[in-house]
């Protein structure tokens, strides 16, 4: 059934409010995936996350190939990764910011720049026709990702074109999803920086240090909560908290000297009290809390030289 | 005239995809109040941002004393700041996380946590009725700020309550308000993360030396700019942004060794080679440019010890 336009003006109000309320970067993606359809009539589509000069599909949905499933069920897709080049259809909106509105995929013209590679068709038995494709593009003009509807839907069932009327819609929902990749890109990034920052502190030492520390935290974390029964979704994501907080454990090192940091013999009872500072001068720097990433790295920085009965 | 619901779809879709291409926080800000006050029919409105445990005015609308204005002239306000308490009603808001829908601000029961101060209404000379506050709160659940409509109208102009259906609606967009919030709380984060992390490494010196060259620089920037006839507003957004940057610019001495940069007396050649090392090494942690800052910051980093003609 199409949508009334009171209908999608209550879809979309409602997921302005929800969009502050859930953290969950792929719950978010999803979310804001279905509501597009939902509004657009879309039988199927995706969202593609940029990664470098690849688009890796982040989101997938396809209610012909769901209803195929037994109940609960999800569509099972590869992570795909698509070079960035205008070749591609997603891949073109990715590189010149253009939307691509196209009629019927096998039916481009052959002298256009892209072209649609039906190999994903053949493997998921399913047929594209119409497709709605719009970058994920930040306020710093960047594209951030692709956001693509299939297949639009008539009154009763026949795949139909997307209408004209449909792209602002669909750009609408772009603007979301926008602009939480950005938020998420923001949030690793502030990391980032502060690990860069240590690194260039002592080059040949944090490095490689910082990586064996964080794996040996990911392993020790893994396996207690496999044995306490966490859900592997639960564990993969707090396994990506911990590892970025582990990392810089040893922030607070910025603050000491290289005559002490780097002492080759046994520190004096001085030294020793300005080395241990390290710890909450390091857990200081997170005390204006961005995200649930700075909760964790404040705690790891301040408590990595405590033994398990809080001594140490 | 109060909007259908086909008006207020198009508004709201229209501002979904206008997000990603204004840069600008106050233009956005300014944008979205004049939206959410068109949708509810609101007379006035104001956008409160929160700064440490105050809320500060960042932008205040009213139709009825603009149009005693000469065309062109906006509303002047002080840059008012209200302490968060549930003593005010923008205060509770603030600290509960609470929406207020208040039909008439006047005949707030005296028992209720929040009254209304009518100090404003006497120095505008305005007659502030109903008011529907919400907070603007992040996806970590911080409250960021308050959005407030003032004075709802029906058909007819007269000043009525607004209602719970409009409750939705202002809740959306202050979703997209509390978005853009944080992202520009996410790229000055980031900045003062390194600053911070710099300051640990040198604290007697860098401190007081950052803040002076930054203020040189933004000295030499306004006179600059005023003598090529730069708006007094484009100088103020460049003036913040080059103080953070100039803030920076020194951020590559993280990787110079004490031995060196608190060497008493001259340098070697070869001391003298790495010293000069902090300024690409101090450019290239901006490579993954996450905002117009990280653009600035990069140059000053890498050309500040340059001449005006290029050497150095």
């Amino acid at each position: 059934m199409k949508k009334t336009e009171v209908d999608k003006l209550q879809e979309i109000i409602r997921l302005g409010s929800e969009l502050v309320d859930i953290q969950d970067l792929d719950i978010l993606l999803e979310r804001i995936l279905r509501e597009s359809r939902m509004v657009v009539n879309a039988d199927a589509g995706s969202i593609y996350v940029r990664d470098g000069d690849e688009l890796i599909f982040s989101q997938v949905q396809n209610d012909t190939l769901q209803a195929q499933l037994p109940p609960g069920q999800k569509i099972i897709f590869s992570t795909f990764r698509v070079k960035i080049s205008p070749k591609s259809i997603s891949g073109y909106v990715a590189s010149t910011g253009e939307i691509l509105n196209i009629p019927d995929v096998y039916a481009i013209p052959a002298d256009a720049p892209y072209h649609f590679d039906s190999k994903y068709d053949t493997l998921a038995k399913y047929k594209t026709t119409s497709m709605l494709t719009v970058p994920l593009k930040t306020n710093t003009n960047d594209v951030v990702g692709v956001l693509q509807v299939i297949n639009a839907r008539d009154d009763f069932g026949n795949v139909v074109s997307f209408d004209w009327n449909d792209e602002p819609f669909v750009l609408h929902f772009a603007g979301m999803a926008s602009m939480i990749l950005q938020r998420a890109q923001m949030t690793r990034a502030l990391l980032l920086r502060m690990i860069s920052m240590a690194e260039l502190r002592d080059p040949k030492e944090t490095g490689a240090h910082v990586n064996r520390v964080a794996s040996y935290a990911v392993e020790l974390y893994e396996s207690w909560a496999q044995r306490r029964g966490t859900s592997q979704t639960e564990i993969e994501k707090n396994r990506d908290v911990l590892r970025m907080a582990a990392m810089l454990h040893d922030v607070g090192k910025v603050a000491i000297s290289d005559l002490i940091l780097k002492k080759p013999a046994r520190f004096t009872d001085d030294e020793y009290e300005i080395m241990k500072s390290h710890t909450f001068l390091g857990a200081r720097l997170f005390t204006d809390k961005q995200s649930v990433f700075d909760e964790v790295a404040s705690t790891v920085a301040l408590t990595h030289h405590e033994n398990w009965d809080g001594t140490g």
